[in-house]
């Protein structure tokens, strides 16, 4: 049983997986924050006030940004740290964690030069294979607040999951294992560009009606990426895939719907990712599925058109409609 | 081809069908009300004031409440009745309909008593066969205002699906044909028990994260119901399921969905129903849901939670704990 915990990134998701852990009182917690102004200004405030404000940090909680005391004798590091900044951030870990030291990684995306997943990016830098990935439809900011939810953990090492099952699993905050560690990584960094695409529609004035037909072709869109990557298509249809690709493309907390929602107001992507405090994965992730997708010989109309509408200029509204005129007239 | 329609009732959906209808020059459209007040204000106002305010109803749709003048010479009969009152409605137009005239079915409900699915009863009550049935995420208020909207018409007889199709379809309301007329009449049924429930989880303060989850284990238990009374699963993933499912647990319009709002917010049911100006399907469909899935052996869990909110006093609070704690520790 774990009862050791260094959260490494201190984003909202990791500071309320954080908030979590430390509800138990036999459980010590320690949050990691890779900046230096970041962890001063955690320390005075005892709140993450970019990103959770409002939500108190207890004094329970070690806040650092010393990597020898952020790992001192953990039973379970967690890795929450958005995809595009994985790399180069775990780097300084190497060589520095205990052998074989379990990881749970919360990240939505996947890696742009090889196009790996959070996981098998982590086993390559830290030579772990206790690795276990945590998704589902998760907003911090409800997560935080205390809001009902429910989330899967995934891993190749049965007694991993059931462990990290343990460590969080509460009345309010649910955890389910799923063994399909591929499918659960995938369904989470693609249903963050379907956000992109449902902010596109809101930001274009369509309703309910579009966003809930755009999310239907979307979700068979994802599962045959997912599918042919060798994820299995009931994960899509699961917590990590259909549930989560709901909250995102519905909450108004999605930073990557608000990103395809400013879009479809006409604002320039360079000007909406200058003015965000966070990462919005979506936008990474599209490229990524885009060339992949090519060289899979899978067709992604949906992704693909987000794509185009973040790296070609191409007017949203055209987009929206090169898509509805490509469908076919049978529903299947 | 069809160009000469008769809308059967004039609620919001019959009203909203009708203005597509009419957008072309070549069609003659028809609404009739069944209640003598209904349809001398719609006369006097040309608009449905309670239901699609702000909306005016074109000079060459014409307004009747006289059955003789709704049928004359008609190539389609759309029936826009909800299902509670669309056996007592209908018997008033038995024997008076065209030799075997199409007719278009826009309920989404079962009927109480026999469990009959829309189209099944307009068949036993006007002989027709040639039947066909229309759904899929399609708010009236969006519809009736342009929003792109995409919707499947499902019959077994494909040229009437074919022609239903030629005579709604446009740029903005795409209509796509779908063999499935049990699946999808189910599916438009049963999302709105699942509607209350959405309600329910918002009137308890709950937040995106739980609805996300509901509705991921809602389709699970639609699709399984579906499946056993001889529905395509593939029905149930696609618009007239999933993709309704969303717009009716999501949308602020969902009247199935502020019914379990005000529920969740501890009033009581007759004091809802009694304020309401449309007839909140799902509240019935609920019950009968709930009473053939025992006499099936289908587990329907969350539907029938639903039931007991509405129809054992069951506090709303109890009945979303005890599907919480029901579910299991596996994902599937």
């Amino acid at each position: 049983m774990f009862t050791k915990f260094a959260v490494l990134g201190d984003g909202a998701w990791g500071t309320a997986v954080a908030l979590l852990l430390a509800q138990r009182p036999e459980h010590r917690v320690r949050i990691w924050s890779a900046r230096e102004t970041n962890g001063r200004l955690l320390r005075e405030k005892r709140e993450n006030v970019r990103l959770l404000p409002g939500v108190p940090i207890p004094e329970s909680i070690v806040l650092t940004t010393d990597i020898k005391t952020a790992l001192d004798g953990i039973d379970l590091a967690i890795a929450a740290i958005p995809t595009v900044y994985l790399r180069q951030t775990i780097e300084r870990f190497a060589g520095r964690l205990p052998d074989n030291l379990p990881i749970l990684s919360l990240a939505k995306g996947m890696e742009q030069k090889k196009f790996q997943r959070p996981t098998q990016l982590l086993h390559e830098v830290l030579g772990t294979t206790r690795l276990a990935a945590l998704s589902g439809p998760s907003h911090a900011e409800e997560v935080s607040r205390g809001k009902p939810t429910s989330v899967v953990v995934a891993s190749n090492d049965d007694e991993l999951a059931l462990d990290v099952q343990k460590a969080l699993n509460s009345d309010r905050f649910r955890v389910y294992v799923n063994p399909d560690v591929v499918g659960v990584e995938l369904a989470g960094a693609l249903k963050n560009v379907i956000g992109v695409a449902a902010g596109i529609c809101d930001g274009l004035g369509f309703g309910d009606n579009a966003k809930s037909a755009l999310l239907t072709r979307a979700l068979v869109e994802m599962t045959r990426f997912g599918v042919a990557s060798g994820g299995d298509p009931a994960t899509f249809a699961g917590l990590a895939g259909l549930g989560d690709l709901i909250t995102t493309c519905v909450s108004p907390h999605g930073r990557n719907r608000r990103v395809g929602e400013r879009l479809g107001r006409g604002e320039k992507l360079a000007d909406i990712l200058a003015s965000m405090a966070q990462v919005a994965e979506g936008v990474y992730t599209a490229r990524s599925v885009h060339l992949r997708a090519a060289t899979m010989g899978i067709e992604t109309p949906i992704m693909s058109e987000v794509y185009r509408v973040l790296y070609e200029d191409k007017p949203p509204l055209a987009a929206v409609q090169d898509l509805m005129i490509r469908q076919p007239k049978k529903e299947w």
